[in-house]
């Protein structure tokens, strides 16, 4: 018998950062821990060497008619730093109430688990459902999925054979309510440097002669948004797309509440885009953000140094259709061209990810266009989310990225179903990130119910 | 037989780190170190403790019409950090060509000893020279003396009784040119940290509804100069000391090469305060740094998180007759009032000092004003440095800070004369600092020749 919350405990017990070059055991483990289950489940695995983390290919297959269907997954978590500020350790999941804490457990390894759960369910009952499956599940997620692109290239032909995919590492509003994601924003990340003098300084000897870089940085980094919220570098919002109306009814229906957000957040003014609500704007436009700042004395006390460096890690949250690689030369451009004399700039490319949008069938002007599995795909969640949830999924664009999507799309032409599983108190890529158990059981019940519809035609 | 260099390199062996509480066993050696030297050397020596880093009172006595002169120094030093753009080990003194490296070297343990080494000198010739002569080495200076007030009012009295003091822990600006120091500036140090949401978000679940804390921090900080070079805090000149026309006229005979010092700095353009040259600049100007900035991550990769915090460590540079607290407040009160809405601005108050000036005997308009010894301090130490050196010392004021010379002043009235001993090339706070033994062995002759002829009266 399969115990899904067992399984997640041990799947979250491997610490598969990726991005941490000390954390290889962590994922290898993961890594093995899913392939074992896959295989047990009688799938036929492939572990995928690329040039840093293996994705898992893991198929069913069946006759030529039937549904395939592309599940998607990644076994990596973001680092779980600052660790004093986790209340249980972030790699020993723990039980509170109905959450289960540790890292990964709502991104991704929570999701995932919810779907691999469902399908041990529908095979044990009906080992021959007329369904073809197919998991790919990347240890690379979280870094940018570096090896994805080489890796759909090699294996395009066999995807293309499939109908659409379908995955959940997208957010819930609510425990009441299901989302379905139908667009994502992109990403574009880069790291600036600044330097001033070759080394440290003495800040008595040399103070008042030179221009610090921490302050070039500041003085750089505070020219690029308006006071009133707007990303300041000529040509950003160029290509961004317009909000379809139905989209904003949409997001109407959700009734979030703007002081209940901020409540949750901790503030007590928004700082959005002008002109959209704080929902539109995490879901409709692009942002600049610093993700990290550092230079010179960081410790205890004092240093009366002037550094030789100062640093910002930057990314940008990108909607449709705005292009990452065209988005951060405009903003290094902005940087170069806004740099005080004195001081070097350099910049260190980090990882990017395009935006994606799927029009859902009843949304679409052109229903004629929705391959009929995806249209089938997407009709069966509805059916499945309005039983187990008590009301119809809303159709949303959501505010994280999942680059890899617009990169299938790209590549393979399959269009993706997104299915929402983690809570806005889930705290992804913070402290005490935990995973609802309730969710859990209602999203396997769900996601059980699709493809069982699915199969029956 | 005493010989310099070896005590210099077992002083630098003892890691003295006051602002560092793991180097606790550090601290205790080099100050037991220094301790036994000077009993080595017939003086009375006291231990005086205090709430961190003991102080060292060593008393040589005499009769009450010789002149009796107190030698400041210090035995604790800078972090070492970064520890890898050292070339050689930080606290394993390496000789190198003419210089000693070492955390330390220049700052002040090579310039404390070449006083020290002089002394030894003196009393091995003459056991009965009549100088009484008062040693008062703290191991708080690289954190501001927090203890020294307390132990000033406690032994006012003792200190009083003296002359002035003589001590070497400023600049030579080039190996041929002994200045005497005839004032410091002082230091306001405090770090603000900014706090958005309670805790670290997802950039892309939320990122678009908030200032992200570190963006709030650059528009502050970035306000706090103008383009020219000015510190843009109002009041912030409004006690600055005009500088006298031989002040500048001593700076020119300096003739110092602004090409050359960019070249040492590393940088092609200055940024000075307006109307004033680089030399001024740094002399007789305050300034406005950051010494430190942090927030949200900082490793390899990336992490995409709209951080809760952000910090900077600011340290303005003082001029007399700038107050410590007073300017504290300015940047404290300009600060508050330039944050952003959405973000809460917190202050850590770190150490402060006053700045100091003396006017030499030959530079005053009033020289009766001069006590006796310490114009023959003063001019016995312009004649050494005119026969060891070949050429007279110059008259400056200097960029650098030591606190504890102005509440010196204020506490016993005794003025300071301070004869500078290490290069622009030491890289003082910085890694890689050296001590250039030359200068050293010149250092003592000097020295050795100042008290020899004070003592002849």
């Amino acid at each position: 018998m399969f115990d899904p919350v067992e399984k997640l405990k041990e799947f979250i017990r491997h610490a598969s950062v990726s991005t941490d070059p000390k954390a290889k055991a962590g994922m290898q483990g993961a890594q093995e821990f899913v392939s074992g289950l896959l295989r047990s489940l009688g799938f036929a695995v492939d572990v995928v060497p690329t040039d840093l983390h293996p994705l898992i290919f893991a198929q069913r297959g069946g006759q030529p008619d039937w549904p395939h269907v592309v599940i998607y997954g990644h076994y990596d978590v973001q680092p779980a730093d600052p660790l004093n500020l986790w209340k249980t350790p972030a790699f020993e999941p723990t039980l509170i109430g109905n959450r289960l804490y540790g890292r990964g457990a709502a991104d991704n390894k929570g999701p995932l688990m919810t779907i691999i759960a469902a399908i041990a369910r529908l095979l044990e009952e009906d080992p021959a459902v007329p369904l073809r499956l197919t998991f790919l599940i990347e240890g690379e997620e979280e870094i940018g999925s570096p090896s994805f692109p080489k890796f759909l290239e090699r294996y395009a032909d066999k995807l293309r054979a499939a109908d659409c995919v379908f995955l959940s590492d997208t957010a819930l509003p609510n425990e009441q309510q299901v989302v379905l994601t139908c667009g994502l924003r992109g990403l574009a990340l880069f790291d600036v440097h600044v330097t001033g003098a070759k080394g440290d300084l003495h800040s008595g000897l040399h103070g008042g002669v030179l221009r610090n870089p921490i302050q070039a940085l500041a003085e750089i980094l505070a020219t690029l948004h308006t006071p009133e919220g707007r990303v300041n570098v000529p040509g950003f919002y160029d290509t961004v797309l317009d909000v379809h109306p139905w989209e904003r009814d949409e997001l109407r229906k959700l009734g979030a509440d703007e002081k209940a957000y901020a409540d949750f957040l901790g503030i007590d003014t928004f700082y959005t885009t002008p002109g959209f609500t704080p929902f539109e704007s995490l879901r409709f436009q692009p942002t600049l953000e610093f993700n990290g700042i550092g230079g010179g004395y960081q410790g205890e006390g004092t240093k009366t140094v002037i550094p030789s460096k100062a640093f910002a890690k930057i990314s940008c949250r990108l909607v449709p259709n705005q292009e990452p690689e065209k988005i951060k030369r405009l903003v290094m451009d902005t940087i170069r061209a806004r740099a005080p004399k004195g001081v070097k700039i350099d910049f260190v490319d980090q990882h990017k990810g395009e935006p994606y949008v799927v029009v859902p069938p009843d949304r679409s002007n052109t229903p004629a266009n929705q391959p009929p599995v995806l249209a089938r795909v997407f009709r069966a969640t509805h059916e499945a989310v309005n039983e187990v949830w008590g009301r119809p999924p809303l159709y949303l664009r959501e505010g994280g990225s999942v680059p890899i999507i617009a990169e299938i799309k790209r590549v393979t032409g399959l269009d993706s179903v997104m299915m929402g599983l983690f809570l806005p108190e889930d705290n992804l890529h913070a402290p005490n990130e935990s995973f609802n158990l309730d969710v859990m059981r209602k999203g396997i019940e769900t996601t059980y119910r699709m493809f069982k519809r699915l199969a029956r035609g």
